[in-house]
């Protein structure tokens, strides 16, 4: 049985409450996360004491993002071998609690490397643990110093795209401090553009069926203080036709070789929206998202999630259940389709926006340079 | 105050229960309504014994889709008269009660103009009624007739379009029996392939927010024992480009004389990504739907709908209120941009099926011509 619980973070203020962080208690070590499923209602922290309890939270979205599901990996590996558990079973089921996003397999390698290299090195467990808890806290670091490279160059590059300044920009789930150990990615570049005074509006996705957006995104935008506005996923079309959208920011879930990009389910009928209107489709992540042994976006597992999703509605408040534990909206027996991704192809990304710099235009030539030197 | 109540249909067989219907009993005349705001979990019947109460019944969407308003405006104008209110005021409240839908202005002109040529000619109030009613059941039926023929028309269009047969359409919003006299008008056309045996499958888009496809198409589809899968807006691009959409079929609750296509929100996106796969985007419409006083899609008003639709959800279960009923799912304060519907431009409609037959490629002058022959 899993071993996580709860507890309420109602005495702190928001932006206090980060996504993840890890705490020594004196009863032993823990991963704490915010649980991002009661957001933006309460806040709420779920505390894991080992890798099912952070297996759950990963495939129940309490824990997401790309990014922040590398150093939730990692930091799981050093829990197990802190705890004494079995380290490559837990590895084993983190790096399959959710098959797209491939930083949480390379998170959950990167602690298993140094957690490994230090038992090789005829280190004892204890001496392995700590190595495994520093490579985490290492990918915590970095993720924060990549997002904020991120912002710089994905600014630069929205002022070089649109000189006119008072960016309107379109962003689809959700892609801020809350999927990253920094300000997260696409949202950090928005944040950077707020800050400097140069973002007139951010249009704010709802993203079905979690609705990320409306619950994470709108609240990371009124806790920065930006103006956003919240719309259904359907009504970006109608923006785009009023000229209202000036750039479309979106972060990945994973990069193939040859550019195709999988993120959140309704980022590719963005992406076809914003050829049709000429209207720069920009995805930002880091390089770690970029999976080299991925060719293209033909091979890219999409993640099947299940059709309650999608048939029935959950908000944090709800107690009314239904079979999958939310408020029915369709006719029972109703079978759904329910992608959690979808995929963009190169030709209609205006350009990639990582860490280690800019690719644009989107060529797998491109792409492994900058894997190349993101490796040096 | 408006007169509404509301009787439980529940004895009822659900295939029994009309969308709106005429009845007289002894307490005087009543319009009907299956309240379509709790479908698909009840069948409850809204009886309104005047037209304010109608009005309340089309804004809250206890009534909706283009040609029943025009059915429920011409009965609304109809009880007006019958129960000895003032005629006039009702017509101008009804007309007025959506602002996007020609066909309610169009359906309370019809019964109008009948009772005030039943005066003109000489008529006292109670011969000027009937002639209202007369007016009112006449479109009703003439309603359900277009309905056959434009299920006849767009289903000969699908096999022509579509030799292989076995089709695979994507439908948007709700346009079957709940909207009309007879079985409707895109998901007439559906409901014909399916009877024929060539309807492979129906992708229903759940239409935020009010999820209109989730809760009334999926319940029209499964009472007519369709192979229906039910999908978020966002998601139906990923079935475009896994090549799964054979045809989209939508209606229209407004089309201008060059042919631009007013419809629910997130029909342009279909439309636009119908483009980009090269997958024919038909719309069913009646005449009627046709205004030849609306130039261009510009001029189309788009009703603009209160926030809470999009920062609440609402299910008819529910009994935790937000300030507009619902559920809260964004942060207090988000602002939401919530059209009801937008406009696809006729160089993206493959074609227009009405009951007076097919206009393919959509041009003003088709659309003139069509609209002449139905008035002769």
């Amino acid at each position: 049985m899993a071993d996580q619980y709860a507890h309420s973070g109602e005495d702190k203020r928001p932006t206090e409450t980060p996504a993840i962080r890890w705490e020594e208690p004196p009863e032993g070590p823990v991963l704490v996360l915010l649980d991002q499923t009661r957001l933006p209602a309460e806040e709420v922290e779920l505390v894991c004491t080992d890798a099912p309890a952070l297996v759950e939270a990963i495939r129940s979205l309490a824990v997401r993002g790309a990014p922040l599901l590398g150093i939730a990996g990692a930091y799981g590996v050093a829990l197990a071998a802190v705890r004494g558990f079995d380290v490559d079973e837990a590895a084993a089921a983190l790096a399959g609690a959710r098959p797209t996003a491939v930083n949480l397999a390379v998170g959950v390698r990167r602690a298993l490397a140094a957690y490994r290299a230090a038992l090789a090195e005829g280190g004892d467990g204890r001496r392995a643990a700590e190595a495994a808890l520093a490579a985490a806290r290492a990918l915590h670091r970095e993720d924060a110093e990549a997002s904020a490279r991120m912002a710089g160059h994905g600014l630069a590059l929205l002022d070089e795209l649109l000189p006119a300044g008072g960016h309107r920009v379109l962003t689809h789930c959700n892609t801020g401090a809350l999927v990253s150990g920094g300000e997260g990615t696409a949202f950090a570049v928005a944040l950077a553009a707020h800050r400097a005074g140069r973002l007139r509006r951010l249009w704010v996705d709802e993203t079905r069926p979690l609705l990320q957006g409306a619950r994470l995104t709108a609240y990371e935008a009124a806790r920065s203080g930006m103006a956003y506005t919240l719309l259904t996923d359907n009504a970006a079309g109608s923006l785009f036709a009023a000229g209202e959208v000036d750039a479309v920011l979106i972060g990945a879930d994973r990069i193939a070789a040859d550019g195709s990009v999988a993120n959140k389910v309704g980022s590719y009928p963005l992406a076809v929206l914003a050829r049709y209107h000429h209207v720069p489709f920009i995805v930002v992540a880091p390089v770690t998202t970029v999976d080299p042994d991925t060719p293209d976006g033909a091979s890219i597992e999409v993640e099947q999630r299940a059709g309650h999703e999608v048939t029935e509605i959950t908000a944090p408040q709800v107690s009314v259940a239904g079979a999958g534990g939310g408020i029915a909206v369709a006719p029972l027996g109703t079978q759904a389709y329910n992608p959690a991704f979808d995929v963009t192809p190169p030709e209609l990304v205006t350009a990639i926006v990582t860490e280690e710099g800019i690719v644009s235009p989107v060529t797998s030539e491109a792409l492994a340079e900058l894997c190349a030197r993101a490796r040096r």
